[in-house]
């Protein structure tokens, strides 16, 4: 029973077939095949608007490459302190932008704080040489503790980076949980909000390994330039079609939603029996896939002899994270572990 | 019929049968698995030493990190005029490296000339603070040009480098295709000829897309920064499980050999079909799965008018590529067109 | 009567003449000249032990280099959140690494609070690849806010992180004001205390533009490197000797520490007149050359329309700077201003 | 009797004394300061058009802040293979820029060939993302081998570069002594030429240490960029006045002029005193400062035993540099030397 994250998971099996499907006779390299179209077509869909889209093998590449667009080396990245590209990339942005700064705001639930935000966006002065101006708001839905945005949250932070000229990005490595928690369209979470890129991650919701960048609107002009970064990083795989399968089938028939809501039916699942053990506490809420609950040190090792797998986080508490594949067995039986 | 390039075709089914298999259950994240383990234990016993792996998804990346981990940003690389690292690859090893700078030698067929190595070997002096000093010499077998370094010329070129303090990489995207032709062992090709580092590709050679960065002896404890930088350039994929398993179907039961085998005997049959063929000349020794030829434009627009597909080289000529999937009847189709 | 920095202040005449009197015949070329050596050996009798030092033309560059040489691209700057490297020097340590990652801490009067930098140490875990790992930390002393460390509390900070194995740097843009202030020996606020490279500072002291780099101990092996890369970002000058007079003549007879010691005296002289005025508070204990105090907007408005230009704070104070060149009536008469 | 460069040259008298009249008072800082100003509308005044220019203390800061602001870290710079800024800066616009390439072209006397450039400029194709695509064409005027471009001969190669697309610079480290030589304005020789950025160098010709980024017509735009680049590589001095002053006294009065042309008739001098040895040629036109001569190793070594300094070129010849400060006796002394 390991709810150490959702990347442990195995592949969804129609992904796995759409792969096997792709695999006949030849296809144009480097991202010219027509299932890297289709997918395009079908993100198109999806979001209700053009869009430029490209696919890689990672999240911390989708991130690295999507900031790296559309922040110069000189410029910073407004981000929460807790956030992935913060905490967990080894400092892929600095890397993949060529040494941009991360200006790190406070925020209940790794929200950001929206009057922080304020604040921070009233101090930029880019004609003020001695400082990093920021160029950049970057957002994470879900947070790192698992809470949604809701489309209107994501507009407020957005409208207000705007308003000063900086450009929004969206770190969707759980986007579809935060859609099928929050009920919200994909075009309202995103680019009606004020999102200029999302990075949309199908890995931790059924995938081998593919996350897709997505531009929209007058972003679309830098896909270019992203594909040129893309390249430069090594992430223009040369059989792309076998991203492309991933993503399409991810996107086929509602896949990507499913798999969301059965991740975050067990998360719930979780947080409800946790809720009726006496001396667990949610640390946040338990929006998507992802529970943290505060324990007594007794009960967490109770539960960790029990070959029940966690992950202690940096606030106290130890998070819980399922995925499409967590069965309601296993946690019902972790449940049990911890009331035995 | 089309010669593009080896990358257009499908995978062997050897290794999408691995991918499937490799789909049950969890499986530790970003290269704990035990199919990566396995890899690493396939390539020990394949270059008959112990050996650091690290896979990833594109030959560009492979390079990339492989040079990186091994030429500051304030040295240079020394290569050959023609090589995919100058040429190909948008500026990876300078952006991986931060900055490295690439130090261009000619030589016929794309290997470089050894005299020109020695030359610039001798005029390092990493004691003079204004010019760039060459820390790392990089060869490349299979040529730019489809021709194979024996495992002599290998040694020659990288001893040279090592008696001047330079660490040695080998671009081996085609790797098993040289292999197949020179008949050495990736031993003698490699760390007993003074290798460092090879990046050993399989995406060419029938996987979906995995090239892997193989250290041997002293350079394997590099093992740890190649991983940050990987991590840090978005290469540690969080299911590493499924780059692993398409190695390690490529490692089995000697497949890598028998595919390049399959491409390399490809080659060698359209190479003598155009010996037969009044005005076609090879530009370079098809020693492996590429077969380079000059040919006036009139036959190849008739080659081209018959749907058969190839490149245009740099030097002139046209560049046919075979890869494991390519059918005898496809190059006779391709020969008839020619002779007809 | 302008407070607005230390750098408005015009050269001391000594280093001026010291600067003519280089002006000879031919010297040798990028710091191989005699008073370049001399320069070295001055600093080595000042910190009491062999050094290797390098001179550039701003205290941007001094940092910068000084930073970039002891953390790798991949790694973190431990630093107070007010720090000159954080928010006044345009990401330049980002630009010399090649990308590490400033990690800020808290402080009163921005000086290092030391249980959060023992917080910060203990979470270092080189080995987890996902987080970018302190190597650095770096101390300012004049802090930001100016105030002086004593050298027992920077011995306690840099033994700390010496001890978990960072390497460490002072910033000493204003370190004369800080020995002045506090009384320490240079040995004793440096090498002594754990630091492994300073930057000491000229230019706000009397300099035309001159900051040196000075490495201690076994930190001097770093000197080729370090100046490799003055060499690669433009701060190894051809005609070295004009930065090596003015240091040369800022350390001959003592004249850092009397500069030091007029602007310290002048900035005692202004906090002391401010205590008496109602209303008026120091945000940060005055020991070196600056005050920042809490003003009433009135009495602010009143000092700026009496011609007294000074520096608004964001800590909301307002800041005002002396210099070796700032004279008693300079300071009664703004003094004069804010009670008339 | 030094002719190993221009560089162990002291500073002129009047440099140095606008060095002194400067230290007067308090000036604004960071280039804010009204010397600064004046050297702005001075270049206007020399250029014939408008201006923003930018000072900084080395001439490899100078090309690599001006080539950085101009080619984009994904882009190549079209130099000369023997270049500056390839050669003898460490890899300077590698860093400055983040991991640009410098493409290298041929030519004699390190003019960059005509025919190779047009060739390499029809090759460009910016849509081909594998390639990295020449943004920047970079002429040295003095070339490396002492040779003067005519401005016409600026003209053919920035109008090739201009018509496709590119950027156009000018090293012009020796730029006085070229104008001296031709009698070119520096209007026809720069942006009349088609050049939009040249770093005019007063270091080798009479500073203490200053050259000026200066851009001309459109690419004046670039300057608050150019600034930014500026302040982050510690290039933005604090007490900008002492370096504007050297520009301003070096502009005053055509001291630049009458410098260059001392240091010109001094290796006029020089070389026609080798035409009349036996066995010594001139390996390139002396058309500037610099006479590279090809001579037999016992002439070079009686020179040297003579206490004649010189440097031995990459093409064999011995290279030998007059200043604005060489006196006729030391080249007659030389002359004699080699004929005793």
């Amino acid at each position: 029973m390991s709810f150490m994250s959702d990347t442990p998971a195995p592949a969804h099996p129609a992904i796995l077939d759409a792969v096997a499907r792709a695999n006949h006779g030849l296809a144009a390299s480097y991202g010219a095949d027509e299932v890297s179209k289709q997918v395009e077509r079908r993100l198109a869909e999806l979001f209700e608007t053009d869009v430029s889209a490209w696919m890689v093998g990672s999240g911390t590449a989708a991130n690295g490459l999507a900031v790296a667009t559309f922040v110069s080396s000189m410029g910073a990245v407004l981000c929460h302190q807790e956030a992935h590209i913060e905490r967990d990339e080894r400092g892929a942005v600095e890397f993949f932008s060529g040494g941009a700064k991360l200006s790190l705001l406070p925020g209940a639930h790794a929200k950001i704080d929206l009057s922080a935000l304020e604040t921070a966006l009233a101090r930029i002065d880019p004609g003020f040489v001695h400082e990093t101006p920021a160029e950049l708001l970057s957002l994470t839905n879900l947070t790192e503790s698992g809470a949604a945005y809701a489309a209107a949250e994501i507009a407020e932070r957005a409208g207000a980076a705007k308003a000063r000229g900086l450009a929004v990005h969206l770190d969707g490595a759980r986007f579809a949980n935060a859609i099928a928690s929050t009920g919200a369209s994909p075009a309202d979470m995103t680019w009606r909000a004020g999102v200029d890129v999302v990075t949309f991650g199908a890995t931790k919701n059924g995938a081998l390994g593919c996350d897709a960048i997505v531009l929209f609107g007058a972003a679309r002009k830098k896909a270019p330039e992203l594909q040129a970064r893309a390249k430069r990083a090594g992430h223009m795989p040369a059989k792309m079609r076998f991203l492309a399968a991933q993503m399409d089938a991810h996107l086929a028939d509602g896949l990507w939603l499913a798999n969301a809501r059965r991740a975050n039916a067990a998360a719930a699942r979780l947080a409800d029996g946790f809720a009726a053990v006496d001396g667990v506490t949610l640390a946040h809420p338990a929006d998507g896939n992802e529970v943290f609950a505060f324990m007594p040190d007794a009960l967490a090792a109770k539960l960790s002899g029990a070959g029940v797998a966690f992950h202690k986080w940096l606030d106290g508490s130890q998070r819980f994270v399922c995925s499409w594949a967590t069965k309601d067995a296993e946690i019902d039986a972790a449940l049990a572990a911890l009331r035995a």
